[in-house]
């Protein structure tokens, strides 16, 4: 992608690829922009290839996120907005499979709750698109590790929260924090600039902007999430 | 913003405010998405307050993305879509004086030289939107720092061009570099993990996505030029 060639973790092979899912554009509706470019920075700064990837369909919802309010204007494609942040470089989520990935990492912004999931008004019960379902399900099968930031570890509590009880963290609310437990996962409460890392089911998450944090602060809390996620891609066999 | 109270550049006072303008959501059409958010992100780690602000009014165009080509839905306004990026804390660049700011940050994406500016039409002979012109004129003569990323060197070329000569990179292109040169700037060649800084006319620009780089990459040299501009703002009289 760039002029340089970045240090694979494998030696002579290739590099280990990250896909990034991705839930649209603005985090009222989509992507949280700041964690989705800040995963792809830390990704790349570990040497991993990174590959965006969003679910093909309409948004939930359009908000304009000057107001916070509905937009009247036309609905959104996910993938054609989720594009904004891939520079154009984006996979239908529909046409990735498991075995053509090293690890996954999934930002937050409320499109996790909204289209990839419908954990915003379904909460415990909800449940993850089926393409999405399937990848995360395959993926930790494999062993194959998962990152998920903010808000997105509800879609992997409700993802493999029955299966697996996966150790996760969204930050320190309560209300959302004993739906991820409802939903079977075990919660612990983390610091913006911290990590829980859940080595048995190689699942690492970060609170982020569940917090109302500094960027950069969102940033090192990131960067501790991905440098755990490049390590379990170390050991991997 | 956070929780945490960051340490200004000021001891005992508050710290510089840093006004980031955006130009709309996605480098086809608005700000370069990546370029926008490490440019908060570095300034926010300098302790630095930074004012998301964008002028009001329809996008030159809207791009999809993904098939690189016009979008035929609706027209999008660059606040409302800047809003995105600035998670929803954005000032309009009308309201904005330069007496209210310590330093302006421009980053790039075609949205820096379709909808600040004329300069992907016009070149050279292009102009700067009012309320920009003069609040870089202002900002300049007050001996206040500019960033700039990407393709925005060309807008402060065409803004201050003609009487500051600024010293300016946009990379190693050879066309645009001409044109900056055309419109009264000083074009020097600046790998994407450096920058350039024009200490008399207290200017940074670094290239940023002017290549097809790595984030990480860009990142780099992005956080050079903001650590320029931090340096700058701590030697301010």
């Amino acid at each position: 992608m760039g002029d340089g060639v970045a240090p694979g973790l494998h030696d002579g092979g290739m590099a280990p690829k990250v896909a990034v899912v991705l839930s649209g554009c603005g985090f009222l509706d989509g992507s949280e922009i700041h964690e989705a470019v800040l995963t792809l920075m830390h990704l790349q700064r570990h040497g991993l290839e990174t590959v965006c990837v969003a679910p093909s369909g309409p948004q939930a919802d359009v908000i304009d996120h000057r107001r916070r309010a509905p937009d009247t204007g036309a609905g959104r494609d996910i993938l054609t907005e989720s594009a904004r942040i891939a520079r154009g470089r984006i996979t239908d989520l529909a046409e990735l499979t498991a075995a053509a990935v090293d690890a996954v990492a999934l930002p937050g912004g409320f499109g996790a709750a909204k289209n990839l999931s419908d954990f915003a008004s379904q909460g415990a019960a909800g449940s993850v698109r089926p393409e999405l379902l399937r990848l995360l399900r395959e993926v930790h099968a494999a062993k194959k590790p998962i990152a998920a930031l903010c808000i997105a570890p509800a879609v992997v509590a409700l993802a493999l929260g029955r299966t697996a009880a996966p150790r996760l963290t969204i930050g320190r609310d309560a209300d959302t924090a004993a739906a991820l437990v409802a939903a079977g996962a075990r919660h612990v409460e983390c610091a913006v600039d911290d990590c829980v890392v859940d080595a048995d089911n190689r699942i690492v998450t970060t609170p982020a902007y569940m917090f109302d944090a500094r960027v950069d602060e969102v940033a090192t809390g990131i960067g501790k999430a991905i440098d755990a996620l490049a390590g379990m891609l170390r050991e991997a066999v």
